[in-house]
């Protein structure tokens, strides 16, 4: 079975086992002759889609009465695959929904890490820093780097913390944020799951 | 006494009790001929108050042991003014300082509402709403406008409620963060009280 799940920036697919990225930019979706099942969130590739038979938009399986409709769908399949948990989806934006009892409980959205960086460059050129992962949290910072790395991520880590559930990390940057969530479950292929139940159904 | 705290953008005065601004890109300083105490963190205007004999600036008159070099000398000032508590200076960026028994504890920078809409916004069309300061902390959002919100502020209110002080609010959005921060005492004149009680040193 051949899933994808398409961002603004690339085709995300599973092939099997087998998970492999495409270019949105330059990826052509016609050189695929296969049944393809997808979720996608890109307008462009939307239009384009529609006319393949054989690519399959699965989102309008998913029961939507504990979604709201401008939801991005990648968070929805997500939530999808989670019982009980707070899922944290590092790439562009962060995403931070909580399911319980298998049932969307509510979610925020916070800046990702290349956006956030831009947002303190753009304040300041003397905040033009990466972000340090290794930051103490136990006590407050004293040098501009720390300064903007605990706001950025200290008060993201409280709140997440303060659900007090297992946390589900998937996106590019989960590498990263399991550096603040030690305890977390890195899971990239969470959104591929939540697709694969949902076509069981279908 | 005339006070001024220079900014980016501003020339903020302290004229015994009125408290007036004057626009940082057309103010010209040589037009004051009695004495001014300054702190200022405006490059430009560093150089042009330098060649200006009236013009006295009081940063180097602050004991920096406690603080960090590359630290804002308007958040020293604003710590000068306090014995114990959380001052929070909601500005282009907004500040978030500790002090306990009057000695700086450490601080965080996290960006300003202005800087933070436009991170949203940069990051999708989709995220492009004014922040709701009356959306509810106490459940995860189920709407766009109430997850970025919930993203921006309820993080920040989380992170700086831990700390269990007293806190004060200045900047020029003070009166907007008041409504996540109710038990907060705004005082638009932090900065000059940090500034008086250094001159009274000198």
């Amino acid at each position: 079975m051949l899933l994808c799940d398409i961002g603004n920036t690339s085709y995300d697919f599973l092939d099997g086992d087998t998970n492999y990225k495409e270019s949105a930019k330059t990826f052509n979706p016609k050189t695929i002759t296969k049944k393809v099942f997808y979720i996608c969130v890109n307008p462009h590739a939307k239009k384009v889609l529609n006319e393949l038979d054989n690519w399959v938009d699965i989102s309008r399986h998913v029961d939507m009465k504990n979604y709201y409709e401008s939801m991005g769908v990648d968070r929805i399949f997500a939530c999808e695959a989670v019982r009980e948990g707070v899922i944290i989806d590092a790439g562009s934006a962060i995403t931070v929904d909580v399911v319980k009892d298998g049932v969307f409980d509510g979610g925020f959205i916070y800046p990702g890490i290349k956006a956030m960086s831009q947002t303190y460059k753009n304040i300041s050129s003397v905040l033009d820093y990466p972000f340090n992962f290794e930051c103490r949290f136990d006590k407050m910072p004293k040098n501009s780097q720390d300064a903007i790395s605990y706001g950025f991520l200290k008060t993201l880590q409280s709140e997440v913390l303060s659900h007090n559930m297992d946390i589900f990390l998937t996106g590019g940057d989960a590498n990263e944020f399991i550096k603040i969530f030690p305890h977390a479950k890195i899971d990239k292929l969470l959104i591929f799951k939540g697709m694969q139940k949902t076509i069981k159904l279908i």
